[in-house]
């Protein structure tokens, strides 16, 4: 690629672009971001010497051209597949992927980690953090910033700014950003120098440059910016899109010494008029036609989706009570709690990628008397974890975690399975922990966690579409914190499940009953407390029970169960059913339930052989 | 106290600040930056309406005076002690403590919560988050920041700069606010106005206030600070010692919109020499004496800490091997790295108060090939949780993850206890975790962890001291993952412990013995891989399996146990000793782990009853 004119390099980026497009088209990803970052792959890949050179991708979902570039381009047709590659960067993947990525806001804390490593080891090679406007609203990314800053080792951060998350970017971050980018400077060179450069010969060119670079490299106003303030000289900004600016640009930080940081300005679903036109819905849209642009609509019946469940119960919930408030780490599309937001935006807090704070926050909301519902999806949760523990459950303060995309998430693979929750949270006192069976009971616990005797809860359902059981509009009706539900009663065997999975334990069961075996069949509902009532039932009429839950085996439901019946030494030999202890890759939702032994096959199989 | 003069305000500051230095000399506590805020807590609740006025102490090290003034005088004699007081703001236990803390960075976010819900519940109370320039470097306070200066509510941060965490602040955030202090303006205003008060009259002094009111809140300089960049409004810097200056400013700002921070300079152990001039030492500097500021020498003959034991041996190990690298957040003299820092500054990473960053800056450099070996304290841990799955675990990177401080830990309290980790760390695959059982073998552990079949390790050991075993300078020995250690042989019940909480364990076994029953007991050393032959072992010989661990009975060992046997179905009864399922208060650990009922006495009764 070094040896390409930059007529072949601009030549390049539309075949990249169209290529993804294309791909996306019939197998889908995160389109908008990669769409926007083209240009800066090709050029950092044209300016540093890769892979000796670092490249981290904060989050990943704008490398889709990184990994085009790098080899994997048959590849990228199975991008996200089971049997195909991530759509994160991954070490394991390739050795162009410095670092391993997924969820936002850790670029700089490892690039540094690696700098200052090559530092010791005497390597010249580069670092380069590429780092949204999004991911840069986490703490982490200030925490990388503020121990950047104070090293002094050669960094290089690119800011990519969009100027969107998946929703829209609501932080001060954002708002700096924007004042930054209205700056004069910005518009005036970007209007009298770059955009002749079309006009120009390359001689001509070259002269504008050397003539401009104190001008390109310029801060946007004679102040210091607040990277300035941290350490870290701020450049920019400069157009992201522009590939000539930004070779021009890269290959002059390359020589500066010492913690500094590009920030570029480009736009998500460049070069595909409805991604920049509707940004939100192209972050992951899905099947699409590549030519007209039309999405293909999401065909399931009258199925909705959880977070839609979610999301409507919680507009529905909040007329009815004022206390309610909306809480979420810009997740609000996601999460479905745009719904609410549209209706009350007064009373939805999108605070930007901010899991801790949107604890903590929730938590502050309840110390006055509020009732928040803050939602956050598993496996980012794993980010707020302290603050559930340090500042809500131990002050018995209530807010309602929602925990959406908990279980086994399908294409996004390992970073973001929610498996680990049940097992974590488990240990923490005070806490309600529960999963509904289906959408009617999604509906009723939010209803029921209203109630007192709800402490600071949890409630944990997967990602995608729910059972297909009416909900809309019927009545609340409340449920009893601990109470299990009998879904059928046998001998021999015990399933109990907890969450939507109970329905393949549910078919499990019956086709054991048409087999000519009645099996025992809790939906626990709670991992805490537990029923113990029902697991007395279970042990007293089965051999064996079989535990089955979409999270790890160790620690959560299996683990609970287990600690019960080994305290008081009942006979009953018990069958973990769920994730096993290793990680686990992307696939569909069915692949890897059936990868990880727990789809319905797996469970009829196991009460089977259980009974004989 | 809002009757009081100006004169009786400041003589109140002095009998506070006696008092103080009288309690703590008698009963250790966190007097440094209780020290440094005396004038503060008097000025807040002079200018404020508390408890109406929301007062929120981040970290709250800094609180005894807010304490002593809101009715807890007396009760102040019993700090930190178990049937006494918090030494942390507490909700139970005042209505002056809005809001609970003992973790850093929590209290912008939590304020901001507690400021939005008045706006919309209506009221017109006032919120003020009091903040240190340690806390200020955590990535949940820039989230807490970054969401206030979007939002525009009304909320006051106090930013009590004493230019020190516990160790030296190192990070770039505190570099700016030295530089924002040094600026021209403070300087001269403190010199020419606000030291000549004491010279002029009550009405002359009024007019100098008025006529230098612009100057005294203006910003330091003419241009925005990375503060005003937020979206926050700041104001300062003036000398948070000065009680006439504080009450002035905050007569101020009640009545400014939005969100606003002053800066106030505080001197950590004002007003005692001896803590003025060496800050860490006197952050928590135990039993001393009032007038000479003598310390009482702590004397365990010659035992050491395990936290020395750490030091040391990471500085030994160091010298051995080039690749080791320390890292601490903010915790280099509590966790022992000082030693290392002192012989090898470029090699210890003191990162500041961010636990997440420590982490994933450690995977950063693990991915370049060191070997880093970072230290945090146990309930810190919960912080940097995601960055051990995703950043490390996942990539399968070698760091090695000291938690000091995990178990019961005494006198701080319920926000401090470490003993969470072992239940939430133990789902995550390919995780190593092991407890030593004594200071040896912590030293064998350190160096057995740079083995390869050691994957990202986490090694937790207690606060305080060690068992008095001898281990410096003896000759390393490796140690095999995953491999139990049989304490002695028996029959009929079997203890199974893990960490040094095993020693009791050991006594009681010896009690028992005495008694005329031999009893089987493996140091199980290993959580994660766990040694299912020692389970199998005390299966086999045993009716009772008692599991004894510092930490939550939910999860952790007893979990780990309980599931092999419920697996197998194994006829043991399991009896858990360890933390309840409750939050815990403070105490001395003897207390505590009596109040848990896993003292050597409660050992050895749980052990005789099961063999009755």
């Amino acid at each position: 690629m070094k040896k390409l004119s930059r007529k072949e390099l601009l030549q390049l980026c539309d075949e990249i672009r169209e290529y993804l497009i294309d791909c996306c088209s019939k197998n889908p990803g995160h389109l908008g971001a990669s769409l926007g970052t083209v240009e800066l792959c090709v050029a950092l890949h044209y300016v540093f010497d890769t892979p000796k050179d670092k490249i981290i991708f904060d989050v990943g979902h704008q490398a889709y051209a990184h990994k085009i570039i790098t080899g994997r381009r048959e590849a990228f047709l199975r991008n996200r597949k089971f049997d195909g590659i991530s759509g994160f960067p991954k070490r394991s993947e390739s050795e162009y992927d410095a670092f391993g990525t997924g969820h936002a806001s850790t670029s700089i804390s490892a690039a540094l980690g690696m700098a200052v490593a090559a530092k010791y080891e005497g390597s010249n090679e580069h670092v380069i953090a590429v780092i949204g406007d999004g991911a840069m609203t986490g703490g982490l990314a200030y925490e990388g910033l503020n121990n950047a800053g104070s090293l002094k080792t050669n960094l290089l951060i690119i800011l990519n700014d969009n100027q969107i998350s998946i929703d829209k970017n609501t932080t001060s971050m954002h708002n700096y950003l924007v004042k930054l980018t209205t700056d004069k400077y910005y518009n005036k060179f970007k209007e009298n120098v770059w955009t002749k450069l079309g006009k120009t010969k390359f001689r001509k060119w070259l002269q504008t440059m050397v003539k401009n670079l104190k001008r390109t490299l310029i801060k946007p106003s004679e102040t210091a910016t607040l990277f300035d303030s941290l350490g870290i000289r701020y450049f920019g900004p400069i157009d992201g899109n522009n590939l000539n600016q930004l070779i021009f640009a890269l290959d002059r930080l390359k020589d500066i010494k010492g913690p500094k940081l590009l920030h570029i300005i480009t736009v998500k679903g460049k070069g595909f008029k409805p991604a920049e036109l509707s940004q939100t819905v192209w972050h992951a849209p899905g099947y699409f036609d590549p030519i007209t642009g039309e999405l293909e609509p999401k065909n399931h019946g009258n199925i909705w989706r959880y977070q839609d469940v979610f999301g409507e119960t919680l507009l529905e919930l909040a007329m009815r009570n004022p206390k309610i408030i909306g809480v979420t780490p810009a997740m609000a599309t996601g999460c479905g709690m745009n719904i609410m937001m549209k209706k009350m935006p007064e009373r939805v807090f999108d605070v930007g990628i901010e899991e801790l704070h949107a604890v903590t926050f929730s938590a502050g909301l309840a110390a006055e008397g509020l009732l928040p519902y803050c939602n956050i999806y598993s496996s980012f949760m794993q980010r707020g974890f302290d603050g559930v523990i340090h500042d809500t459950a131990l002050q018995n303060l209530k807010v309602v975690f929602c925990l959406d995309r908990s279980g086994l998430v399908g294409e996004d693979g390992a970073t973001h399975h929610g498996v680990f929750d049940m097992a974590f949270f488990r240990p923490i006192p005070d806490l309600v922990i529960a999963s509904p069976y289906d959408e009617r009971e999604l509906r009723n616990m939010l209803f029921s966690a209203s109630m007192p005797e709800w402490k600071t809860t949890i409630i944990r359902y997967p990602r995608g579409y729910g059972e297909g059981v009416s909900w809309k509009g019927e009545p609340f009706s409340s449920i009893e914190v601990g109470k299990a539900r009998k879904m059928s009663d046998g001998k021999g065997v015990a399933l109990l499940s907890i969450g939507p999975i109970g329905n393949k334990g549910a078919k499990a069961v019956s086709m054991a009953r048409e087999a000519g075996f009645n099996v025992m069949h809790y939906d626990m509902r709670f991992l805490k407390p537990i029923d113990t009532m029902a697991i007395e039932d279970a042990a007293a009429n089965a051999k064996t029970i079989v535990t089955l839950e979409d999270g790890t085996v160790l620690g959560g439901l299996h683990g609970a169960v287990a600690e019960y019946l080994a305290d008081r030494n009942l006979d009953c030999k018990v069958i973990p059913l769920g994730v096993p202890d290793k990680f686990i890759g992307q696939g569909s939702q069915e692949e890897l339930y059936t990868y990880c032994q727990y789809n319905t096959e797996d469970i009829f199989h196991t009460i089977l052989s259980a009974l004989k």
